[in-house]
């Protein structure tokens, strides 16, 4: 595994193992604006760029940025973007954005910033797990870092000032991605967003706002930014979220005592068609691997590590599989391409 | 094989080889009525019985079908009647039917007759492969012995006269059964659809009318019975299904020349599932074992004989499933009894 990880890049947040493959990532991001100058969409071209050029040379000697990776959007290609989105280290948003705009990635890709975005700055934290306590001692030390070489935007009464009124106050935006193919098996996934959004939860897709939970993967996150501090809100996600792991444990269990065919088609159907296919979307990709996910936790699928797995649901997204071919492709092709790296990353693997 | 085809008794028409696998079966039908008797709609429950009765009185001592099973639809239990429909033995109306209907089938199967279906007499022939002729000639030889038993209805104008007027004149119905993976997969079945309702053929699914195409198996039949003589209608429908089968190999040849991938996608992931899976509805199984019929016409399937799989194109569906099983069964036992009996007898199966 060492020497592939290498060679992809593997980002840190896909390098733990969790044995019910239920937790994949956890996720903080702030939302910080300059004080005394316009928000990105209300400053000309001119003003946003002179104050994104500000920004970045400030933050590129900040620890733990320095060293790492800068990249200014104007010289992005629409490639290394959608690479980049992939990735969870730019948002929708900034793949649209040209100059002034751009993402500055620590070298563990841990922590990152994105200036002039809807906001100036959005500073985020990604790791595998969990540990949202430990992500949060990160980024709000960069908060700290930062906020002493650029003032922020802040009303003594609401807190942070951000373009979007639903960021004010802390500005703060936890989510933990959760795998959670029981539930959604045994047809319970809308009880529970239901009941997550009456907790204050949102829950979202694979890839964020607006899209849809491909794999079975959900983005658990919460709504209110205001009148709470950011450690009460941490606590809350993740005793909410340690409650929605016991239900999808607990639906793993009852499915296995009343319909274990059900449970063992859904991975084996993973297995089969990941094996043999000649032609994969990577909707249908990511729902297999999800099969696949959940048939190693189950001890039903062998010879497969855990990062090998996880690496496969970033590597079948689009951008990824183009960068992995080395070349662009329509979708037919990429279809195609998907199809033949599945069954070749699959040829090794055992089941029962 | 043969101690298979004799345990299970499979019908004659599922006993030939096509190496294209296009061309399944031929069947004949013969819509009669006796003479001076209320049609079966008509006719008061004795009425109706007595009628039947001195029907299969003459039937039953009448070549081919002496020696051959006789079955009281009073006698026979509802599993039995689905395995009837099926086999194609009995129509859908026949087996809501109760005393006073009946149907006679002959030893090997070939040729049959149902009594008070919506028609005093359904004289039928079944057989594989396509040679319409042949059977026609059976058919009529066996219509012409009733005939003299048993006088028709008939109008020197009109020809035979029938509960349906859809009927009238000839009273035949012929029909090849096909199977067009090729066309379907190339998008192009709505098409030959229309183009047969055009040149007065009608097409169907797999179990007759309105029932949907499963396993992209069509019955193209004749839709005119008045005005032209058994052996036209025959000629111009072989002729028309000639240009149909000439269709559905050129789109294969096509489909291998321009998307490979697509043909070998749709093989491969009938394979997969066949042989991994755990849950399996009736319309899935089909569709699946069309992919493996596409197969071993490519010669991409290997270790299958033809009636193996033909057979296993009816043991898929519902009764003769749960025959199989020697016991009546849910919908959800089923899906699971019948990816079990398809993992078996695929167990052999080889796939390049």
């Amino acid at each position: 595994m060492k020497a592939r990880e290498r060679r992809l890049g593997l980002p840190p947040w896909l390098r733990e193992e969790d044995p019910e493959g239920i937790v994949m990532s956890a996720r903080i991001r702030l939302a910080r604006n300059a004080a005394e100058a316009a928000f990105p969409g209300w400053a000309g071209n001119e003003e946003g760029e002179r104050l994104g050029r500000r920004m970045l040379s400030v933050l590129e000697s900040l620890p733990p940025l320095a060293g790492g990776t800068v990249l200014r959007m104007e010289d992005v290609g629409p490639l290394e973007r959608q690479i980049l989105h992939e990735r969870h280290l730019i948002s929708h948003e900034l793949t649209g954005k040209g100059a002034g705009s751009a993402v500055l990635v620590a070298p563990d890709e841990t922590v990152s910033v994105m200036v002039n975005e809807e906001d100036h700055l959005r500073i985020q934290g990604l790791v595998s797990g969990k540990d949202l306590p430990a992500l949060w001692t990160a980024v709000d030390a960069l908060d700290t870092r930062i906020e002493e070489q650029i003032p922020y935007a802040a009303s003594p009464r609401l807190g942070y000032l951000t373009a979007c009124p639903s960021n004010v106050g802390t500005g703060l935006r936890a989510s933990l991605m959760l795998h959670l193919p029981g539930l959604r098996l045994a047809g319970d996934v809308e009880k529970v967003v239901k009941g997550l959004g009456k907790l204050g939860l949102a829950v979202r897709g694979l890839l964020g706002e607006g899209t849809e939970a491909f794999g079975s993967m959900y983005q658990v996150s919460n709504q209110r930014t205001l009148g709470e501090s950011e450690p009460v809100i941490i606590a809350h996600l993740l005793q909410i979220a340690d409650e929605v792991i016991g239900h999808e444990r607990r639906a793993r269990q009852r499915l296995a005592e009343t319909r274990p065919g059900l449970l063992k088609d859904r991975v084996m159907r993973a297995v089969a068609l990941l094996t043999h296919a000649r032609i994969m979307s990577a909707e249908e990709a990511l729902d297999l691997l999800s099969g696949i996910r959940l048939g190693l936790a189950l001890g039903w699928v062998k010879r497969l590590e855990w990062p090998e797995l996880d690496e496969l649901f970033l590597l079948v997204q689009p951008a990824h599989l183009q960068k992995q071919a080395g070349r662009s492709m329509g979708p037919e092709e990429r279809d195609e391409f998907r199809a033949d790296l599945l069954r070749t990353r699959m040829a090794g693997v055992e089941w029962v």
